[in-house]
C-alpha cells in the first residue's frame, strides 16, 4: 500500500502481513481436532483432522522446496475436492509459490496452453486424471514434475509420463518440521484461469492480502456464513476459483469439512450429506439439480441440511422455490466471477424486509443481493455513465474491491480496467435497497429492434413449467427485428409439454414483444467446464434456424 | 508491510488501503435508508438514517478542515452513544486526524491530563458534560476550541470557556460536498486510553488497518454474528474502545443501529429496546444487572431480545442463566481489552459440542472463548514458558495479532511486549479444544502459601447464591499464609444471608483451603469508569482488615 501518503502519526499496531499459513495454523491451534472428511478418488471415505492435514502440509512444503520449488514459482494441482488438494492448497502457498489450479473439464489442448502460460514447475493430480495427465504431458514445457496424488501401491506399472513421482511416497520422505515464511501479503499466492468460452483463457492471479480479506468477509453472516456449529461440504470445485473460497473461509471457522471428491452425482452427493450430517453447501444449479431429482424420485428428505449458497448462474426461482419449501433448506443467492476471488454478491434480507409479504421477500431473494461489504458495484450504459439504482434500468456492471483483478496475468488483455472499475460483461439492474439482479451476460442479450431483451427471465420463467428441466434463450438472426429469442428446452423425463403451450405460459409474465417467437426440444444442453450452460455452443447448433416469424412479418 | 520480502511475483490484484471512510460510503451506497436510532441527552428520540448520518460526517469533516484540523491531529470527543459521536467518529478518523475518546467517568485531573497527553486540538462534548468541561477547559494547554454537541439554542448564555463552538452551527455552515482522502492504511485512526488504575492512563493508537481487520473478524458468525437481520443497541460506551467497534462493525452490515445516549438505568434500557425491537446488545454484567432488576421486579418479558455479548469483566454463570433460561436470550462471552481492540476471544459452541449434555456445553459458555480468527494467545509460567492446554493449569495470557498494540502511544512504558507478544496481564487456563478461561487478573489473585487462588471463581460462586447482588474477593495479608481470602458482598434488597451460610455454600464447589476465611457485608461496590469493580478501592477500604483466622492459626 506504499503508494498512498503516510499519516504524520502512524498508527502502533502489530504488524503483521495477511498470510494463508495463518489460516491453517489457527486451524491446527484452535480446531486441531475437529475433522476433514473426504469421499477419496480410491472410492472409500477417508478421515483426519485440521491437525493432520497440518501436520501433510509442512511435509509437502518440504518436500516441494526439496524439489527447488522457490517463491514466485508456480505448482498446479489437477484434482477434486479431497483433503490432498485441501494439503496442496496450504503448502504450496503457504510456502510462498503461487498454486495454480487447473479445471480437468477444460479441453487438453486448453491444460496444455495454460501450464506452459503459466509456466508451471510441477503439477500434482488425483489418480482420475490419470489418462488426461499421459495426454497432455509431452506439451508441458515447463513441467519438471507430475506427482501423482495417491500411495505407492495405486501408481502405474508402466507409463510414458518422463518424470511421475508419488505422492504418498514424497510426503512419506520428508519432516513435518517445516516454519511458514513471513513475507510481504501482496504476494501472488493462487492463480485460475478463466474459463475462455471466447479466445484463451486468462489467468487471474490472487495474493495473500486478497485472498485474507475474502475469507474474512465472505465468511461474515450476511455472505456464505460460516461458523464452528456448521459442516461443510463444498460442491463447488477447488480446481476453479478457489471453491468461492471455502478451502479458506472453513478452516478459520473449524468448522468440520466434508469433501465429496469426483462423486457428484445425486445418489453420492445425497448419501455424504446424510452420513456425515451437512448443515451448508454450494454449488451451481445444475448439481442441485441432480440431488434434487435423486431426492424427489426416491421421496427422500435431508435430516441435517440447513443451507445452501447458489451461485456461478442464476437459479431458477422454482429451484430456489423447492429447496426453501419442500426440503426446509435456506438458499442464499450470490454472484462473483473468476476475477473476483470470486465472491461478489449474496443475497440475505434486512431486518426492513420481514415486515414485507412472502411474495416480495421472494422477489428480492432471487436477485443476486447485495455487495459483501469491500466490494463496490455500479450499473453504466455504454457510454460510461452510471445509471440509476431503480431496479428497473439495466446496464453494464462494474466492480472494484481489494479481492478484484487490476489486470490479468502477464497482461493478457492489456488494460482491462476502466476508470478504475472492473468491468463483469454482466448486465444488471440494482435497486434502491442496493439488490443487485444480474438480467444477462453482455454477450448473450437478444438486441431486438433496439432494445435489449434479457434471456435470464425468459428461461426463468420456462423453468417454472412443471414439464421443463432446463431451458436456455438465444437470439436468433431476423430481417426486420435483427435479432428475435428462441427458447430451447430439455422436458423432463416423461413429461410432454407444447411449443404452442409453452409460448402461452408467457402471457402476462412478460411484455409481449420479450416472448419468444419460437421453441426447439433438444435432449439435453451442452455444459461447460465451470458447470454453466453453454450458449455459445447453443447458438452455434441453431445458426441457421429459420425463425416461423421470419417470412411473414 | 514493506518490512517483509517480496516475492518475485507479486499479486495483481486492485490495491486499495483499509479505511474507515469506506465503512460509511458502503453504509451510505447500499443502506442509506436503513435507520439509526438514538435517545438524545435533550431527553428526546433522535431518528436518522446511515445516509443522513454520512451527509453530516462530510459537513463535519469540512468543518474541521476548515478549523485548520490536518492529519494526524488529535480531536478528542467527550460524550455519550448518539448520531453525533457516529458522526464524530467518521470525520474525524475518515479525513484523516485521529479520533481521541475520552471517558467522563474518569477524574477531571486524568481528563485533563490525557488530553494534554494526547495534544488534543479540538474536543467535542455532549451538552452534560459541560460542568466537567467548564472545570477542566484551562488545564487543556492545547485545545483550541470545545464543541458542544447541540443546537444554539441550547448553547449556554454564559461560560468560563474560552473558545466554546456550536456543533449545528459548525455543520451548517459547511457543506456537505467532501471526498474522503486516500493514505496509508496504517495511519493512526483513533485513540483511546486505559482507564489507569494504577499510574497515569497510557493510550492505545489504533490504525485504519487494525480497526477494519477487526471489523471484519468481530462481524463473524463465531464472534459478534452482526448481520444485517439485526437491530442494535449498544451499551458498552463509545467513549471506551470505541464501543467493542460496534460504530464500525453495525454500519457495514446495514443493521439498524439504536443509540441509548446517558440513560442506561434498567427502565429507560428495556423501553428502548422494546420500542426499537432491538435483537442484539453488548454491555459489560453491571449494565445489564440493573436492566434484569428492573425487569424482574416488574414482570417484564423482552418481545424482540435475542443475543448479547458481554464482556468486559467475567459474566457471573448465575446471570448468564437467568438470561438464557429464564428470557430466552442467547449470551456470547466475549474478553478483550483497550490494547486488543478490543476483541480477542468469543464464546460459542463448535459442531461437535451439540452432541454433549446441557451442563457441558454451559461448563464451555462460561468461558471467555476462542480467539476470534487473527488473535493468537498463549499462557507463559513466571519465566515465559509456555504451559499446557489442559484446562486445568493456569499462567500468564499472552496475545498477538494484526489489532494488539505493539507499543503505547509516545512510547509509554517502553517495550511492551514479551518477545513479540503482548502480555494481558490476565491469568487464564485454556481447554484442549482452546477455549480459554480468565482465572484471574495477574494483580488480583491471591498468594496463598507460594499457591494462586483465583478471585473471579470464588466471586461466581458466591454470585450464585440467591441473596446475593454483588461479590467481590481480595487478599488479606495473614501471618502465616501471606495472604488470604476475603469476600466483601452486596446483599440483594430486601434479603438476608449470614456470614457462616455464605462460607458453608462454598463446600464441595472449591478446593477447602480456597474457600475465604471470612465475609464482609457492603451497601455498595466500587465501581470504575469503565463499569468494572474497582479491587484496588476495596484494597484500600479493607487495608487494615483482620481476619478472624489470622489470629488463632
Amino acid at each position: 500500500m506504499s503508494e498512498y501518503p503516510k499519516s504524520p502519526l502512524m498508527g502502533q499496531m502489530m504488524s503483521q502481513p495477511l498470510l494463508i499459513s495463518s489460516i491453517i495454523q489457527h486451524a491446527d491451534r484452535y480446531f486441531g481436532n475437529n475433522e476433514i472428511v473426504s469421499r477419496r478418488v480410491e472410492g472409500d471415505i477417508h478421515r483426519y483432522t485440521y491437525r493432520d492435514c497440518h501436520r501433510r502440509a509442512r511435509q509437502l512444503a518440504n518436500a516441494l522446496t526439496g524439489l527447488g520449488v522457490r517463491m514466485g514459482d508456480r505448482v498446479a494441482t489437477l484434482a477434486w475436492n479431497g483433503y490432498r488438494h485441501m494439503e496442496a492448497y496450504y503448502a504450496v502457498s503457504g510456502s510462498g509459490a503461487v498454486l495454480h489450479t487447473i479445471n480437468p473439464r477444460l479441453h487438453p489442448e486448453q491444460i496444455a496452453y495454460i501450464t506452459n502460460h503459466a509456466e508451471d514447475q510441477y503439477l500434482l493430480f488425483d489418480a482420475t486424471f490419470l489418462p488426461l495427465i499421459e495426454g497432455v504431458a509431452a506439451h508441458c514445457k515447463t513441467i519438471k514434475g507430475f506427482i501423482m496424488m495417491c500411495d505407492r501401491e495405486r501408481m502405474p506399472a508402466e507409463t510414458g509420463i518422463a518424470n511421475l513421482l508419488c505422492y504418498e511416497d514424497l510426503l512419506a520422505s520428508c519432516s513435518d518440521q517445516y516454519e511458514w515464511p513471513l513475507f510481504d501479503e501482496n504476494s501472488a499466492s493462487s492463480l485460475c484461469y478463466t474459463s475462455g468460452t471466447t479466445g484463451n483463457p486468462k489467468g487471474a492471479l490472487y495474493s495473500h492480502r486478497s485472498t485474507l480479506l475474502h475469507s474474512y468477509a465472505s465468511t461474515m453472516p450476511d455472505a456464505l456464513n460460516v461458523s464452528g456449529r456448521d459442516t461443510v461440504l463444498p460442491v463447488v470445485p477447488m480446481f476453479h476459483v478457489n471453491a468461492w473460497g471455502l478451502p479458506y473461509s472453513v478452516p478459520l471457522t473449524g468448522a468440520k469439512m466434508v469433501f465429496p471428491g469426483p462423486a457428484l452425482d445425486g445418489k453420492s452427493l445425497f448419501d455424504l450429506f446424510e452420513q456425515e450430517q451437512v448443515t451448508f453447501s454450494a454449488g451451481v444449479p445444475t448439481v442441485w439439480l441432480g440431488l434434487l431429482t435423486h431426492v424427489a424420485q426416491n421421496r427422500l428428505s435431508f435430516s441435517s441440511f440447513k443451507r445452501t449458497v447458489i451461485g456461478g448462474a442464476a437459479c431458477p426461482p422454482a429451484m430456489m422455490k423447492t429447496l426453501r419449501d419442500q426440503y426446509g433448506i435456506e438458499v442464499v443467492h450470490a454472484w462473483g466471477m473468476t476475477e473476483m476471488s470470486p465472491l461478489g454478491t449474496a443475497c440475505t434480507l434486512q431486518s426492513k424486509h420481514y415486515a414485507r409479504p412472502a411474495e416480495a421477500q421472494e422477489t428480492i431473494l432471487q436477485k443476486q443481493g447485495h455487495v459483501i461489504y469491500g466490494v463496490d458495484m455500479k450499473i453504466v450504459d455504454d457510454a460510461g455513465t452510471e445509471l440509476a439504482w431503480d431496479g428497473k434500468t439495466y446496464g453494464n456492471l462494474l466492480v472494484k474491491g481489494p479481492w478484484v483483478i487490476d489486470r490479468y496475468f502477464k497482461d493478457e488483455g492489456g488494460d482491462v480496467l476502466e476508470d478504475g472499475w472492473f468491468p463483469t460483461g454482466d448486465v444488471a439492474t440494482i435497486d434502491p435497497d442496493g439488490y443487485m439482479q444480474i438480467t444477462d451476460r453482455n454477450k448473450d442479450v437478444i438486441k431486438s429492434g433496439g432494445e435489449w431483451i434479457g434471456t435470464i427471465d425468459l428461461e426463468n420463467i420456462a423453468m417454472g413449467h412443471p414439464s421443463v428441466l432446463q431451458a436456455a434463450c438465444i437470439g436468433i438472426a431476423h430481417p426486420k427485428w435483427d435479432e428475435r429469442p428462441l427458447l430451447v428446452v430439455v422436458k423432463k423425463p416423461g413429461q410432454e409439454v407444447s411449443r404452442e403451450e409453452l409460448l402461452a405460459y408467457y402471457e402476462g409474465k412478460v411484455a409481449k414483444w420479450w416472448t419468444p417467437d419460437d421453441v426447439a426440444f433438444v435432449e439435453a444442453l451442452p455444459i461447460g467446464a465451470t458447470g454453466k450452460i453453454l450458449k455459445n455452443r447453443i447458438r452455434d447448433t441453431f445458426r441457421d434456424y429459420q425463425l416461423s416469424s421470419a417470412g411473414n412479418e
